[in-house]
């Protein structure tokens, strides 16, 4: 007997969905039934649901190809939102399920219930709720396609228990017609020329695709070439550094800086991205440093780095850029953030992962990688943090050759700590480094910014994370990761040698 | 100089808000500073939002009034849903205060921008973003008004940052008129006392405020007139336990015991509750125990403990009933979900608060609770876990004097671990029992009741805990929380009391 939970699982296997993050209640029994009869698909328990679905974004970040999220209802998705939404901002494709309450039973209002599909709507480029078991199928295809098709997303597939339960008829999948790049015309790219050749005056901005090391290689030649400027989006989903790649500088988080950062530009070009925005606005109501009236070529393509090639093209031939990596100064002693983030950059294994999530505490990671080992950096792109941990996960179980760094602040880390049972329980090649400065340190230079320093004991109070202090190698253990403290960069680096050589978790609390 | 986030908190501690939960982010700055300078509402800082929702439910649970909850834009606020959706379930009164971008900046799409008005909807009975400040004073009123009003809920209001930070003439504010109870008509009563002449072939059906307990000894002597059969709803958000109170059972949670309970009756009257409603839906495509065919006498009212005194008063002059305490079987030896929760029962301190979240090993501790000395058991109301950490927050903050027990699955406590956290810091008498069967062993019933056992390896490993072990007492130290473990009803006892004893929390893991 062929159940609609056996279509599903069957019908995501044969479009290649090969991994499951889960964390399944009642309603998801036939869906974990079904995953256990076919038993290709490997299924990751996670202790909460915004472990599974940041689990999920890290595993799209690295195989550009979307796993599946189990959840339980309403509740079960919600949280798991938070993740979803950073998911969403890297356009990272991803394959979320949620059980739902049988068709017959939803007028009667279970105490379970709530408006699955509006909870879904908030994340999700595609959201669909078969309540025929014949339906199930090609929904399951609509919801890959959907998470699939550029500039992809977040597809959401709410499944009934009694559409999971019914007997069901086999499913003949389809194939995926590739999805066509949307093209760049040659005006535009003739347009982006002619502002590129104004050299410094011009800004050419990369984002997605053009991070790739192709990309980035590209665009050190064109700015060879033109003498133009180059900046990164603020917040890449996935950028590769290091091994001497070019490195390009982003804007600066607040406006202030940032205003100055990119002062003389009269002339933007897109690559990748959109018009940057600030994260919560800038000075005289206005969204974004590049001002209004400046000269702006949006160059839109689902394939930045090929659009790179077509300017690289059409200023002619252009040589290779020899790259100078950047000197980076000896440190050691006591620990400060400056310090830490530039010992893990100096000790980065070739081909790793760094998840980024080390906020406030992460300049001297963030400068020094430029002289990298070369690896990959996964980094916040919807401003929700607690995506770091979770996002190692998926990171690590869609590349189980290579070491991934989790470099995080301790109040981001706390977010998701559950993440790290499943690092021990899949005994995945994760280092994580806690930069832990015991406080909310955004907020602290938030009040400055907002001229309200000092600040009052209750306001102090909210920031602060010492009281009591949290003791993250206790912490690890309790989830079953082997863990220690450090406060010095010898050893920080003794720590991180360790770990890169022993299979498995570790953890590192580095005490800022 | 008066800010919008200085009415906004003024206006609250005008109506009587003298709590808030708390994890604020840049878009709450400018009302923490507003906090910090009013100085009168307590803010009780939380390292995750569902701890922060699951501790505004939790006190309002004991004292009908609401708290604030701030939380941090579209995902902090998703992190929040899941216990405001308990909270809704509860009809728990509860003030959301989640910060918004300005509102110029919305249509620039920040990455932290998301739709907080949908994601609110799902859980609100009130939901209001005001634009201008002027109208800031009044939108706060309108949502504590919101959170008041029978049958209470949750009310979020969405505050942009340039109507935080505005100029704003002072507010003054309105008195609240009483809000009127829905009448209950003769004719109702009538009905309800023609079927309570029925005796055994009646049910009367107690929920929300006819469980307090006059509510309860109403309800007693009620019974011993009509010889009707009384139940309790499933998920009671408050119930007054133990101290010689009458005790009535709740229907099964599975479907299959549900109707055998109640086979029999074929009259039923609610009080302070509608036709109970299975969690998942149950045999035959039914959504209640309750055929649809019975007859129903429904006494919709915001007093159930007076609609219970109508029907005594309507019944004659009644004798008091004298309770008799169950009988509570003596345990010792290793300790199972059974004698873990039977121990708890019989050392539970007078006054205290049990909050329940026991989960499958619950059975033990429900039972037994109708023996102990006098206390509140606050329970999941909504059907999701991982509120039984916070809302013990909220209860212990809302009632100094009383010592809270929460009563934890381990499966459900790792939901919201962060929660010991807060109960550190603010040095809060909690003693935590976590009833350690290292599974979710509700995922294990369903497997068993949906005929697909014996389960295979992937769905095992899907309901296990114990790869690895989690280490509760390296947990809690991890977050500040002294800890021991216990394997067994000796230990469990010696451990409980000197948690009594000392002030501020502690957590005991009971093997199981």
């Amino acid at each position: 007997l062929l159940t609609g939970a056996d279509v599903l699982v069957r019908e995501l296997a044969a479009l290649d969905v090969t991994t499951c993050f889960a964390n399944p209640g009642t309603s998801e029994v036939d869906l974990v039934r079904a995953l256990d009869t076919l038993g290709s698909i490997r299924s990751c328990l996670a202790l909460h649901e915004n472990v599974v679905t940041g689990a999920a974004d890290g595993y799209a970040r690295i195989t550009d190809h979307p796993a599946m999220a189990l959840v339980h209802l309403g509740p079960g998705l919600a949280n798991g939102i938070a993740n979803l939404h950073n998911a969403r901002r890297a356009h990272s494709p991803v394959v979320t399920v949620v059980g739902q309450h049988p068709t017959w039973h939803l007028a009667a209002d279970s105490p379970l219930s709530s408006d699955i599909e509006s909870l879904a709507g908030v994340v999700s480029c595609w959201v669909g709720q078969p309540t025929d078991v014949s339906d199930l199928g090609q929904a399951v295809h609509d919801a890959v396609a959907a998470a699939r098709r550029p500039p992809k997303g977040v597809a959401t597939l709410i499944v009934p228990m009694d559409v999971q339960r019914a007997e069901a008829a086999p499913h003949r999948t389809g194939c995926f017609a590739a999805a066509p790049n949307r093209p760049v015309a040659a005006e535009q790219i003739a347009a982006a020329i002619e502002a590129l050749r104004k050299g410094a005056a011009t800004i050419l901005w990369l984002g997605r695709g053009a991070l790739s090391a192709e990309g980035l290689v590209t665009a050190a030649r064109i700015q060879a070439a033109t003498d133009c400027r180059v900046f990164s989006e603020s917040f890449p989903s996935r950028l590769e550094r290091g091994g001497g790649l070019p490195a390009f500088p982003s804007v600066p988080y607040f406006p202030e800086h940032a205003s100055v950062a990119i002062k003389g530009a009269s002339a933007h070009v897109f690559v990748g991205m959109a018009r940057p925005v600030y994260m919560f606005g800038g000075p005289n109501g206005s969204s974004s440093p590049v001002p209004a009236n400046d000269q702006v070529v949006e160059l839109a393509d689902d394939a930045p780095h090929c659009v790179l090639e077509m300017l690289a093209s059409a200023l002619g031939p252009l040589p290779d850029v020899p790259h100078k990596a950047p000197e980076v100064r000896a440190c050691s002693g006591s620990l400060d953030p400056e310090s830490a983030g530039i010992t893990v950059a100096r000790l980065v294994p070739d081909g790793a992962v760094v998840v980024d999530e080390s906020g406030t505490s992460g300049t001297g990671y963030q400068t020094a990688s430029a002289a990298s080992a070369r690896h990959v950096r996964l980094g916040v792109t919807g401003g929700s943090i607690g995506m770091g941990l979770p996002v190692a996960i998926g990171a690590a179980v869609a590349s189980p050759d290579r070491r991934v760094i989790a470099l995080e602040a301790d109040g981001s880390g706390m977010y998701t700590v559950q993440s790290l049972w499943t690092m021990a329980r899949e005994s995945l090649d994760i280092t994580v480094v806690v930069l832990a400065n015991r406080r909310y340190a955004i907020l602290e230079t938030e009040f400055a910014r907002a001229g309200t320093e000092p600040i009052g004991a209750l306001a102090s109070s909210l920031i602060d994370l010492s009281n009591p202090t949290l003791d993250w190698v206790r912490l690890a253990e309790g989830h079953g990761v082997p863990a220690t403290r450090v406060t010095t960069v010898e050893d920080l680096e003794t720590a991180l040698a360790r770990s890169f050589a022993d299979p498995g978790p570790a953890l590192v609390e580095a005490v800022i």
